[in-house]
């Protein structure tokens, strides 16, 4: 018995979190047995790794400690929370997982993205998700779309340039290819209220795949 | 200019550490450029990660996550004190490195010495040692060695059955064979002083096959 893991990947001012938060929601009100969750997702060791990550005045930390942090934070919060939920039968639905360090660490920062991939396959004893939605929208588009948002607070990523986002965009789409069974795209360069209908008829089509749901 | 990196290696009780300490000492005195060090070897980042490793009400870490967390530690060390006393040319002499992970937490704790491999190589920039010292002693004799030296500490790999210890010995010998260009057998099952001085021996060799030092 094994629930399904779904996973939300996008750049900035994709949608990706409002909408992970409105559908998970949904479908929990529908009578879907959902864990919406997204890293490092309360879990205590998970919380103090990234503590060691996000300290400003750990100004030394070369960039291999640091996507190895984020490694070892995903292991406790997928051993200790995503799976046991799966092994349950519940559908996970995730805010961002593997794809984001693949390409904001493994592409963007330059450690490369096969190297970057090794350590999170060994973080997370190679289960991937099963489905990864992928809300795709031109970085440009999505830049403007924060930047009209009065109630959004900024972070650490929308500080970068243009270029940052676009380098994101282009590993986005090379992921798609590289899992081109895993990956589906959601046109997120739409009405919110259509771009969440689209991710939602995906996720139900996903159900009536999968029969066990 | 690089300098050279010897990683010392071995079981409980082979007396690995003393004779680290002493050859360090020796070596200074005979007005050689040397960095003695061990993990976390004073680095704050590297430090603060092994808090939370040891930290006793951590029950719940997984094996994963703890040895990306070990990885994490060694990285930022190695890039932070080894890798520059390297490029500048000084002899760094290591207590425990990356076979130390392979053994006990890729073989003896069963995560596969191959996974652990690649995310210790990842951590390290693919700069493996140039030369492994490995004090090869029978586990059994070692253990007894240990319970006869009433001055020495206790630590949690001395609390292990000898089944585990025994393990430990044929890892390295697996790694030995696996990298017989880098691993040197030191006969530890003789008096220590002659331990030392063969250690000795095989250092100075390495010096004069290497015209830079």
């Amino acid at each position: 018995m094994r629930g399904l893991f779904i996973t939300f990947e996008g750049g900035e001012g994709a949608g990706k979190t409002s909408i992970h938060h409105a559908l998970s929601q949904r479908l929990s009100n529908e009578g879907y047995d959902v864990l919406a969750t997204r890293e490092p997702g309360g879990i205590k060791i998970a919380e103090k790794i990234r503590n060691i990550i996000l300290d400003p005045l750990h100004t030394e930390m070369e960039e291999h400690t640091e996507a190895l942090l984020y490694a070892a934070a995903r292991s406790q919060h997928f051993f200790e929370k995503v799976l046991p939920a799966l092994n349950q039968g519940k559908i996970v639905l995730c805010d961002r997982f593997i794809d984001s360090s693949l390409v904001y660490q493994g592409y963007a920062r330059g450690l490369g993205m096969d190297e970057v991939l090794k350590i999170n396959q060994f973080a997370i004893g190679d289960c991937m998700p099963d489905r990864t939605l992928f809300f795709d929208i031109e970085p440009k588009k999505g830049l403007e779309r924060i930047a009209a948002n009065k109630n959004r607070e900024q972070n650490r990523l929308d500080l970068e340039n243009l270029e940052f986002h676009e380098h994101v965009y282009d590993a986005y789409h090379i992921l798609a290819e590289r899992f081109p069974n895993r990956f589906q795209f959601i046109n997120a360069d739409q009405p919110m209220e259509d771009v969440e209908e689209e991710a939602l008829r995906h996720i139900l089509s996903l159900f009536k795949e999968n029969k066990k749901i």
